[in-house]
């Protein structure tokens, strides 16, 4: 059995996954503020749903985690995971000694991503080694993760995917990484819940609601957001033809309402232009079914995955 | 010996290359207009590469065809090349028979994204099989082409690299895809030779002398220019992380000219933004030398290359 979680800056998922890439159990716990807590966090998860699947550690072959941040996958590091109050931790080289098991670290959109791809079906299902995919997610910030055959794509220096950061309009709004109309300034959870400044509990709900109710600042938000996930997607298809962008993370909560209005923007630039309708990409654009752990799934993955470009961090205890 | 060819709207490149992969002759031709006259044209440029290389066509091992247009690589079929007046031609069939070889055919771009890749020395060199590049072709259109571990990385229905018509503002100039604001819009040469409207055998040339000597408009297509290359090298480089981004086609005639606005373009993105500034995309930048064969080398890589998921057109004369 391997185990794959996904620490996120409010909750951690864990699920246990057998031979066959069928979960077997899935619990949820809090997640703890800072680097010592989010150890204690991981190690209360992996017990947890080793517990509800039955299983003793002894059955566990590996533990993948999902985690913000920038992530040295080489050796378990996680670095400016701001949301979880971490500068700096060897996430791995804490855990992997408690839990007695191989433990892989990789950033949190990329095992979505890996994940995203395997609940379509691509890792044994119909298409074992082909078909390619954008996991593109839409959260506090905006990134992908593309997976080519089966696996990963990460690019010379890991930052494959970034395309929250790609402006798209000069005079757009600032994006908190300092540009103008970034994909991210436009779409963003946290872009937009800023701009509209307003308290809430889901801030891109209210907008939405409020964008309803005829709201002309909601109106423009809401526009804007449509504007920069299909931007994100159109960027995503143009570079890498992969065959679909799977839209996932937080904003897609909001489901058909979201959709529907992505895709009257890929509608329209296919409208406009023969180029960008021969691409079809209203067709290739899909919404990850609201809670599916493909973040937890994609992490027990990549922890079970051969990877000889990495060193495993080995149990020591 | 490997023969490849570049068909250009005006004129045909073919180099001799062997085993070593060192190109031994280079010749060129005009091209003629039109679907015979285009087979006429390869099979002339092939049969004089070979004299000027002083082997018989017994020596030719392969031959590789880089055009313009829509390339079904598997049948070395060509549509929509409207430069060369060829709706569709069977390329590879017609010639085949007559050289008496196995003939490939693939997109100029592609071609000359791995022979740019191997000018590089990505093939014989010092990475044998890694790196990663993308070959961006600012001619009349804008193209690219991304070459990964020596292999050209096609996308799912072969338009991965079509980052010319990703929109980058929305009340940009009007492309001829019929969007607003696509770096081609911006930085190809048929759209600002479209744009500045007057005359002249290299119109982006007289713009950049006409901005020199201080006229307005000119300023602002210059400035277009450097904008949109620069969003080309950076929806690049942020969706898929290649090592460096070569420069090609007939604007990187203007050298240096072109370069300094594209860094200056680069450079204030990185001013603005830690995360840009983090990518180093100045130094990511090169600019393929001035008359390098690179389609041609590239367009004999393919043809000598070895591909089980295409069906070679064989040789039956």
């Amino acid at each position: 059995m391997r185990i794959g979680l996904d620490v996120g800056g409010t909750k951690a998922e864990a699920v246990a996954v057998d031979d066959d890439g069928d979960i077997r159990a899935r619990v949820r716990l809090a997640t703890g503020w800072g680097g010592e807590e989010v150890v204690r966090t991981v190690i209360a998860a992996v017990h947890a749903v080793a517990t509800d699947a039955s299983i003793d550690m002894s059955a566990v072959s590996s533990v993948g985690i999902g985690i913000p941040g920038q992530i040295d996958a080489a050796t378990g590091r996680v670095s400016h995971a701001v949301n979880l109050g971490v500068e700096d931790l060897e996430l791995a080289a804490e855990v992997a000694p408690v839990l007695g098991v191989k433990v892989r670290v990789e950033n949190d959109v990329k095992a979505a991503a890996l994940g995203a791809y395997a609940l379509r079906g691509g890792v044994w299902g119909i298409h074992p080694h082909g078909g390619s995919m954008a996991y593109l997610n839409l959260g506090t910030g905006i990134a992908a993760g593309i997976v080519v055959g089966g696996e990963l794509w990460r690019g010379t220096r890991g930052t494959a995917g970034e395309v929250g950061h790609m402006s798209v309009d000069p005079v757009g709004p600032l994006c908190r990484c300092g540009q103008r109309g970034c994909v991210e300034a436009f779409a963003g959870g946290g872009a937009v819940a800023q701009r509209w400044g307003r308290p809430g509990r889901f801030p891109v709900l209210d907008v939405f609601d409020a964008a309803d109710a005829g709201d002309r600042e909601a109106i423009e938000l809401r526009a804007g957001i449509a504007q920069g996930v299909a931007a994100g997607v159109r960027i995503l298809v143009l570079t890498t033809d992969v065959d679909v962008v799977v839209l996932g993370g937080g904003l897609t909560a909001l489901g058909d309402r979201l959709m529907a209005d992505v895709r009257v923007e890929l509608a329209a630039s296919a409208a406009a232009s023969p180029f960008m309708r021969s691409l079809r990409l209203e067709e290739r654009v899909e919404l990850l079914p609201s809670g599916s752990p493909a973040a937890a799934l994609g992490a027990a993955l990549i922890g079970a995955a051969h990877n000889p470009e990495s060193e495993e961090v080995l149990a020591h205890g």
